[in-house]
C-alpha cells in the first residue's frame, strides 16, 4: 500500500471512532456497518469507508466490519496500544486535573513525574512529590519520557519547550495559551481553553454565523 | 454592510489576535501594521487584512491599525466585552480546575454556581456550595444563567445537556467525551482532552502525516 498523507480532519474523526467502537463493543455487537455507525456517529456512511480506507480497508463489501477487530486496529493507528512515560510542567489547576484522571492511565499514560519551581518543589500532590524544573535536563536525559503535558505560565511556556525539545521529547500536550516555536520532528497538541470559550461566546452573539453541532 | 457567514477557520483566529494585540497594547505599542502582525502570529499579512474585514476593516492603507482600538474591537465581536453568568456541572477534577481559574473572572465570566449530586451535594469547594443537579430546572428558571459547562461523566451528559436546553440556557462548554445533540440555536463548544491527546499520539506515531505547527 503507497502511504499517503492523511488529513487532520481524517486524524480528528479516528478518536471518534474509536470511542463509539467502544460503545457498540460493550454492548457485545460483533459486527457493524459503515451505515449502522454513520446512524450512531452522524457522519455519513460513504465518510466513514472513505475514512477507514485510508488506513487500508477493514470491512467487507455486505458484510460490515468485525467491531473487536477495527477497534483494535484504530488504536494501533492512534498509537495508544502502546504506554507511554508523560511528565507534567506545572502543579496549578490543569496539572491537578490531569494529574488526577483516571482515563489516562487505562489508555497507557503514566504520567511519571510533576514539575513546578519555587516553594512547590517538594511537595506532595496525589502521588506526586514535585520535582524542581531546574533539573529538568538532567532528568530528561535519565528518564527519556516521551510526552510531555504543558501546563505552566503562558510566559515561561517557550522556553521550558525548547529545554524539552533539547532533551529529547517526542510530544508535547501544550495547555498554555501560546504559540510554541519548535521543531516539526516534536509534535505539538495544543488545548487552548480561553480560545474555545471566546469561539463560544463569539457564536452566542452571532448565532447566523454558527455551524451548528458538527460530530 | 451585508451581513456574510464568516467560516469557523476565521472565528478560530479572532482569539488569537486577541490574544497578540493583548501583548502588544502591554508593550505600549500604539499602532501596527499587518505586516508585523504577520511576524508576530505566523498569519499572512494579506489573512489578516482579509480576516479583519469580515467584521468592517479597521485598518487604513499605510497607516496600520490602532492596537488599542482594534482590540477592543475585536472583544466586541467575539462578545467579551459582556459580563456572562455561567454554571458548572460536575465538581471533578475538571471542574474543580475551571472553578479555580482566575482568567475567567477578568473575562467577564462569572461561574455564579456549581452542581453536583449525591454526598457532594452541599460540600464547600474554593468559594462554591455545591448545589444539588436534581433542582437544577428551578434553579435555571429563575436565575437564567448563560453558560453551562458540563464536566460530569460521559453517560450523564445529554440528560442534563437536555435540561439545560430547557431550561433556556444560550451557550454549553462541553468537556464530556460524548457529542451532545442538541438544537442549532444553543451553541456548543466541546474540549474533548481525550480525543486532543490521541491526536497527540497519532502523530508521534505518524509522523510522515504531521502538518507541523500552525498558528
Amino acid at each position: 500500500m503507497t502511504k499517503t498523507r492523511v488529513s487532520l480532519a481524517v486524524v480528528k474523526r479516528l478518536p471518534k471512532y474509536y470511542r463509539y467502537l467502544g460503545m457498540i463493543e460493550e454492548k457485545g455487537i460483533i459486527r457493524v456497518s459503515s451505515q449502522e455507525l454513520s446512524a450512531i456517529t452522524g457522519l455519513t456512511a460513504s465518510q466513514i469507508r472513505q475514512d477507514l480506507n485510508h488506513f487500508g480497508g477493514f470491512g467487507q463489501q455486505g458484510y460490515g466490519y468485525n467491531v473487536e477487530e477495527l477497534r483494535s486496529e484504530i488504536e494501533k493507528i492512534i498509537g495508544i496500544n502502546k504506554s507511554y512515560k508523560a511528565i507534567i510542567l506545572g502543579c496549578g489547576n490543569i496539572g491537578k486535573a490531569i494529574m488526577n484522571y483516571k482515563g489516562f492511565k487505562s489508555s497507557g499514560f503514566n504520567i511519571v513525574d510533576v514539575f513546578d519551581h519555587g516553594d512547590k518543589v517538594g511537595n506532595k500532590i496525589f502521588d506526586y512529590e514535585i520535582k524542581d524544573v531546574d533539573k529538568l535536563d538532567e532528568y530528561l536525559a535519565e528518564n527519556k519520557p516521551e510526552i510531555a503535558i504543558i501546563a505552566i505560565p503562558t510566559e515561561q511556556a517557550q522556553k521550558v519547550c525548547d529545554r524539552l525539545v533539547e532533551g529529547g521529547i517526542k510530544g508535547i500536550w501544550n495547555f498554555a495559551s501560546v504559540d510554541l516555536k519548535l521543531p516539526k520532528n516534536v509534535v505539538l497538541e495544543n488545548v487552548h481553553l480561553d480560545e474555545s470559550l471566546y469561539t463560544l461566546t463569539y457564536y452566542m452573539n452571532n448565532l447566523f454565523d454558527y455551524p451548528g453541532t458538527k460530530n
